[in-house]
């Protein structure tokens, strides 16, 4: 065997049981990727990133370094997990924590005031990692982003309208996308007389409700958090709400909620973001849940959150809890916290919880026992006799030349056998096989590998045949 | 204007000037890549990952983050450049130097004992960077080996016919690509005398004849590396030689270096490599020269390095001064290192100096005035009158969810000119206008933006219109 054959089915994970005292690697929460789950994830992310261009993105890359001050506070409580550069003099750095302050600090430091960009790349979270929910120190965030002063909810809609089409085209299963507006949250926290500075610890509660019952909830409010009983059922009654148009209408009309500013501006803009949803055709997967806050402190708006729905046939024998596989919303405030006059940018974005959604996919390739190629060789130049290295040299440097993806065997003699076999090892669909007689005639034997179909090829066309051949594959 | 238009042109260079006082990024050495760097890179990474697909490499990927270890007393005097986390508890950590010694200990670790994989990622260094030569604290490495025991120089081989396959593609100009063998080097020393504790830093004086001439090459041995003048002229008959198989058979013949053992088997190699390099045809621009050295410890027989040749008629007015584009060798010790038992692996490898590769790409564009699209775009939804932003939603729905890339303008009622201005501005090349009359007709204008033709296409026919239309582009 030769190739990639030996990294094939080894998972990469990080773990003790594979570091050896001179071959460790970092034990906690970084990994390799071998060949198959790397051509997996170039599936996933060239599905993605697809879409991403359907809707006009352009790409950009910021750099894995930014400066510990433009990463601190911005993050809550979570800036501890922030992983810091060795001081050595000059500026204190550290490795990036998401890819949407880097973005805000792009947009500031640039003076960029309106820009549609996706960015694909690697963050880092001093964080103790529970490896077996999938979760790293080092892990992609897969980032689309709209940021500019626009007609409202129309970006948002897209953002709302790419997550539905992603999970669609990603044929994950069922989902919903839950949508909610910070700015509702907060109405309901003011009518319900909690006070400001209890909103974000309440709502910390309120964001579990998806996991635990109400009554749950409501403890940890009064128990926890310091909330009356009657203010905590209070909450209940709008937070336990979920449903689509004829709720916001009923909202819109609720006596007390109508007359909360900011509340009203939600329920608005989630008016017309049903809307606009309809008109895309996808409200039958869209949830107005009253309970959906997501954890961090930035977003102004709307945010939305899409969750599967559990199979009821699922295939899969021991299905990961994936919680949230994309999520996202408004935040209009972030660039201008980088913009010396504090100039604000609105930005509305989503981000595709990728690595969720690998570990989905690779469960779902194990089951299957779908074989994932991790090359594309098209043909493997064989000889059927010794002494034909030359011959084959030759060939495989005109397939090149012609752009035919080609490899062979690096041996001066091998077995027809092998070659054969390292085709079925690797996928490769077919060989074209050079031996003495077909060197007289002027012709290749093209073998079809999967069903040992043989056929002379007169040298001339062959890079045609193969070109054939395989865009039928 | 929307989109991306804000970023074109920036160029994200690292640099004082550009930095407020909460805007800054690390100041040295690291740099954005706003949309237009990306776009023109990904065209560039996209011709160097087909040719490693169409030689069968497979995709790794290993954590940026490695143990301190693993990188210590891999790189020379170089391990200064290594960038350290903060220590905070438990394993040291540090950001990858290079690609090649993750590859090699991730070969190591997983016991794989034969693999062909490219990878293309970031490293780093703690580099004082010259920005204006192209050095950077973060930079892109690209890397193709081929690890394996294999028939002598096939995989090598394969590897020179990649470097030059990819300078073809790229049609970067002429190029030369300069082979060597650590051996026949250290062979010439030993047969001129030197004491083998002076191999190494007498090859780093031999690899400056590439920018000096011989007598200051001369004048470094003597003077600074206390070689006798006897010696270094004896060291100049043989480095000062370049050629072809020719060189290769009068050096076998060489009464002194054809007695040395290491010397006789680089040259044997060598001669096959000269062979099997004819057979691709390529050996018009490959140079056997004996100047040729490399920095790096760990190669242990043939070596090579691309450069591009001067053009007499290079249209760019500054050309930068890029050195090599390519190189790599053979190094049959790295992964050995980190198996505890210290079985070796034998690995060819072959960098492509992309960061390189791209600053010269970037100043063509530039001189050439090209505008490179940051999207792709293919039509913009846009409409004739007020009050149709709800058709514009519909329309644009269905050309998502047929795979159109398309956009809209984030407006309720935009102005025809200000949509027709924004194709121009971003090189989108249909409009599919939907007004009045054409609803009422059951039609869709499409206009060209480069001819502005229009025509009417009835609303069935759309789709399949625009992806007509959009495939001869």
């Amino acid at each position: 065997a030769q190739g990639n054959g030996g990294a094939r089915g080894r998972r990469g994970r990080a773990g003790p049981c594979r570091a050896g005292a001179q071959l460790s690697v970092p034990r906690q929460g970084t990994r390799d990727h071998p060949p198959a789950q790397v051509a997996l994830r170039d599936r996933l992310v060239g599905t993605v990133v697809a879409c991403f261009k359907r809707h006009g993105a352009a790409a950009i890359d910021t750099p894995v370094l930014e400066l510990r001050e433009t990463l601190m506070g911005k993050y809550g409580d979570n800036s501890k997990l922030i992983y810091e550069l060795q001081d050595q003099g000059g500026e204190l750095l550290a490795l990036r924590y998401d890819l949407t302050v880097p973005f805000a600090r792009y947009l500031a430091m640039n003076k960029i005031t309106n820009i549609k960009r996706y960015h694909i790349a690697k963050v880092y979270r001093r964080d103790n990692p529970a490896t077996t929910r999938g979760r790293y120190r080092e892990f992609y965030q897969c980032d689309f982003d709209i940021a500019g002063q626009f007609d409202p909810m129309l970006p948002d809609a897209e953002c709302v309208k790419i997550v539905h089409e992603i999970l669609s085209d990603l044929q994950l299963g069922d989902f919903l996308i839950k949508v909610n507006d910070r700015r509702i949250l907060n109405g309901v926290l003011a009518v319900c007389g909690i006070p400001e500075s209890k909103f974000i610890t309440t709502c910390s509660t309120i964001d579990k409700l998806d996991k635990v019952p109400w009554e749950d909830v409501k403890n940890e409010m009064v128990g926890e958090k310091g909330l009356s009983p009657e203010a905590a059922d209070r909450i209940g009654e709008y937070v336990q709400l979920h449903g689509g148009l004829d709720l916001i209408e009923q909202l819109l009309q609720d006596p007390k909620l109508s007359q909360n500013k900011l509340a009203k501006e939600g329920l608005g803009d989630m008016k017309l973001l049903f809307e606009y949803l309809t008109l895309f055709g996808i409200t039958g997967k869209i949830s107005f849940d009253l309970s959906l806050a997501r954890g961090l402190d930035y977003y102004t708006g709307v945010i939305y959150e899409a969750v599967l729905l559990q199979q009821q046939n699922d295939h899969v024998e021991d299905p990961v809890s994936v919680g949230s596989v994309a999520g996202g919303g408004r935040y209009d405030g972030l660039v201008g916290m980088f913009d010396p006059k504090g100039r604000k940018v609105p930005c509305v974005g989503v981000s595709i919880g990728i690595e969720r959604i690998f570990s989905i996919l690779e469960q779902r390739v194990e089951a299957s026992e779908e074989k994932i190629r991790t090359t594309e060789t098209q043909v493997l130049v064989a000889s059927a006799q010794k002494k034909l290295l030359e011959e084959r040299l030759k060939l495989i440097s005109e397939l090149w030349d012609a752009g035919i993806k080609a490899e062979i065997l690096y041996k001066k003699n091998p077995k027809l056998l092998n070659q054969l076999q390292y085709c079925e090892d690797t996928g490769i669909p077919l060989v074209a096989i050079v031996g003495e007689q077909e060197l007289k005639d002027g012709v290749v034997k093209l073998r079809v590998v999967a069903t040992r179909e043989e056929v002379n090829i007169r040298r001339e066309n062959l890079i045609e045949e193969i070109r054939m051949r395989t865009s039928q594959l």
